[in-house]
């Protein structure tokens, strides 16, 4: 019984902090993207061409690593505002340390605010952060089985960036499989084919951004 | 208080069920290999052709993944016995799992059992199966900064693989980073390239898990 009381309590806890967090981005007019993946499917490299390209939107990035300050550092030169969490042992970023990480930033000042959540298919899929949108990443190294074998992290998602593209020559990978497993899980999110090295897909990952803001 | 005591009794109890599998295991003559690594680096991919090569050896696979029996069946078709085990949201194989998946195999039968982790740098690294060895697989896709990233994932491993190796033409990734990363967290397990595509590595690898037979 004691199990279930403590548990209920966390998950009630992080709900409260969401909204928390979520009303205070509406009452800054900052609008904020979760960014899911496995580790290494390109939410750093993705973020960091976001940056660069997005001069018309001042957006600041809060990033989930369990170690390390790296992906802050490849960030943060880009001039944008960027707040590193570790996590240690955690597997997600938790609405607290969120509003943590919201407390370093000048509201004010962001439209947009990414959350790059901790490289994991599992554990970040069920916590809520007080997002308004999540965005998943599916690379095409990672083979074309991954959304049926996680479909949580997909189900929930509003939009998801199927990235380097332009691995699909050399590796086997179907894209129709991807398709249609999306199909029985997600019908609502569109599928949006990106590639850091050839640029396939920014126009329309900025455009997406963009169509977003909040005011 | 009561969070407290809740969590210890569950660790408690997994590493007893685990020293009850690896008792099991020994009593067979069978040596376990937890096999482990990010969504899409290869595990499966890996098993398939060590099954194929490993004739001397008879060897299973109990493989986990949130859904699907894909993997289970993929490595059927090597014709080795294969167990799948559905976690549902479960971010790992847990020691009952594995227990239950052992029920399945006639392990007279085997001198090796292979487990294939639920495709994950955070969860899996931090329980204890019961297995002989842990081999942790890092491809040339996921970037060249995943050791100092997830450290805990290569600290408790025996062997690391560097998979999808035929990649490093193509890909920015250095493996001088790499290997100084892995020199701060884990001095004693070989570090193997590997790759599916050329063959790279694998006459290497099948003798890592020869010279692991326990009879």
């Amino acid at each position: 019984m004691s199990r279930i009381e403590v548990v209920s309590s966390v998950l009630a806890a992080n709900e409260a902090k969401a909204e928390q967090n979520k009303a205070r981005l509406h009452a800054a007019g900052a609008v904020a993207v979760n960014v899911l993946s496995a580790p290494g499917s390109g939410k750093t490299t993705l973020l960091q061409h976001t940056l660069t390209a997005l001069t018309d939107l001042p957006a600041a990035v809060l990033v989930g690593d369990l170690q390390t300050s790296r992906d802050a550092e490849r960030l943060a030169a880009t001039g944008a505002p960027v707040v590193q969490i570790n996590t240690g042992q955690g597997c997600h970023l938790t609405p607290d340390q969120v509003a943590e990480g919201l407390d370093r930033l000048d509201l004010e000042q962001i439209k947009l605010v990414f959350i790059e959540n901790i490289g994991n298919m599992v554990c970040p899929a069920g916590v809520d952060l007080g997002e308004d949108y999540r965005v998943a990443l599916l690379s095409v190294p990672e083979g074309d089985d991954k959304i049926a074998k996680y479909p949580t992290l997909f189900q929930a998602a509003d939009l998801i960036l199927l990235s380097k593209v332009d691995l699909l020559p050399v590796l086997p990978f179907n894209v129709a499989q991807v398709e249609a497993d999306l199909a029985l899980v997600n019908t609502r999110a569109p599928l949006l084919r990106r590639s850091t090295l050839t640029g396939e897909g920014m126009p329309e990952w900025l455009a997406w951004l963009r169509s977003r803001r909040r005011s």
